[in-house]
C-alpha cells in the first residue's frame, strides 16, 4: 500500500489548493474562450492548440458542441434564454476546469456580449485568467465556407435564429486576442494563442520541449 | 516560438484522444462517486484521497457542494426534480473531467438510486470507469456527529426534505467500495479507495513514489 503510515492523518480537512494542482501539472489553469460566427474557424484553431500542447505534455480540454450540447446542455434549445443558460453553464464548467489547473479551450459562437462578459466576471471573481479570442472573418467569408450547409439552410428559412442571418453576433470590443481568419494562416493563428499563454506564464517554454525538438535544437546549434 | 514549422498543418481536425490526455497525465480518467448521508464522512475521505494523490503528482479534482451548488447548480433547489437535475449535471461534469483524464472525486449525498444509476450508465456509454463508494454509517451516528447542526434543524422541522429524516436515502446495492465509517479509521477508508484505483490501473504504483518515500524505502531496505 502507498498510503503513508503517518501519525498526522486526522479529521482535519486539508484542501488541496489550486496552486498545488497547477504545480503537479506544471502549468496554470486558464479559460481560452473562442468566439465568432459559425464557420469562422474556432474549432479548427482550438483543436490545433489542444493538439500541440497535449503533445508537449500539457493538460488541456476542449469544450465544444460535441461534448456539451449532447450532454450537460441537452435540455437547452436556441431561444435567447436558453442561449444565455447554455453559455452560463459552459462558463461555470470552464471555471471548474481552470480551478483544476487545466487549460480549457471553449469553442462556441457565444454571440451575445453580455453572456461572455458574465463568464469573464465569473473568472475574475475566482482569480482565474480568462482569454477571449475573437475568431473574426466577414460574414460573406463564413457563408462561402459553409462546411455544414447551415448558412444555406438559414437563408432558405429552414433554420431560425441563426447567428449572422436572423440573430445578431455582438463582436468583442477588447478581446485578448483578435484573429482575422480570412487574412491569416492557421499556423499564425495558433502561434498567437500559444505565444499569449507563454507571455502570461500559463505555460513555460521549458515544458514545451520534446525529444524531436531537442534533436532540432541540437542540429540548429551544430 | 514553439509552434513547429511543420508542413503538415492543415485544416484537417486531428482530435486529441482520451488516451493521449491520459498518457500526458500518467493516469487514467475516472469518476469516484462518494454517496451517503450528511455527516457520513464523504468529503473527509474525498479530500484526503485528493490530497495524497495530488502530493504524488496525480491530477485530481473534487466536485462538491462548495464548487457546484453556488456555481453551475445555483438555480436548483431541493425538490425531487431539482435533486435529479442536480445529480444529472454533476454526472455530466464528472464525465467531462474523466474524459479529460482527470481523477474526479464527487462528494454529494445523491440519495436516489435511480439518479446514481443514470450517472453510471452515462459513464459506461462513454467507456469511462465509474466507482461508486458507499460511505455508510447508521443514521444515529451521523445524527450524533451533526457537525453543522443540520440534523437538529431537520428534527425541529426547520429544514424540510432532509435526507434520512423526511426524505429517503436509497443505499447502493452493489457499490464498488463499501466503507463503514463508524467502524473504520480514516486511514483504512482512504487506503481502500487508493488500492482500488491501483488494482484497476487508474493509477500505477510507480507514479506514487516521491522523494520522501524513496528515502523511507531505502531505510527499509537497509
Amino acid at each position: 500500500m502507498n498510503v503513508p503510515k503517518s501519525e498526522n492523518i486526522s479529521r482535519v480537512q486539508l484542501q488541496v489548493t489550486r496552486a498545488q494542482r497547477e504545480g503537479a501539472l506544471g502549468q496554470r489553469g486558464v479559460t481560452v474562450w473562442f468566439t465568432g460566427l459559425s464557420a469562422s474557424g474556432k474549432s479548427t484553431i482550438a483543436t490545433r492548440v489542444d493538439q500541440l500542447l497535449t503533445e508537449r505534455g500539457r493538460h488541456c480540454y476542449v469544450l465544444d458542441g460535441d461534448n456539451i450540447r449532447f450532454g450537460l446542455n441537452r435540455d437547452l434549445g436556441f431561444s435567447p434564454e436558453d442561449r444565455n443558460e447554455n453559455i452560463r453553464r459552459i462558463g461555470e464548467v470552464a471555471k471548474l476546469f481552470g480551478d483544476a489547473g487545466t487549460i480549457s479551450l471553449s469553442s462556441f459562437i457565444s454571440p451575445y456580449k453580455g453572456d461572455r462578459d458574465e463568464v469573464r466576471a465569473l473568472h475574475e471573481a475566482a482569480n482565474l485568467k480568462f482569454v477571449e479570442v475573437f475568431v473574426d472573418c466577414p460574414l460573406a467569408t463564413a457563408e462561402e465556407r459553409d462546411p455544414k450547409g447551415l448558412y444555406k439552410k438559414a437563408r432558405a428559412g429552414e433554420i431560425k435564429n441563426f447567428t449572422g442571418i436572423d440573430d445578431p453576433y455582438e463582436a468583442p470590443e477588447n478581446p485578448e486576442i483578435h484573429l482575422r481568419t480570412d487574412q491569416m494562416s492557421l499556423e499564425d493563428e495558433v502561434a498567437l494563442v500559444i505565444e499569449y499563454l507563454l507571455e502570461h506564464d500559463i505555460i513555460r517554454e521549458k515544458y514545451l520541449t520534446r525529444e524531436s525538438d531537442k534533436d532540432q535544437d541540437a542540429s540548429a546549434a551544430a
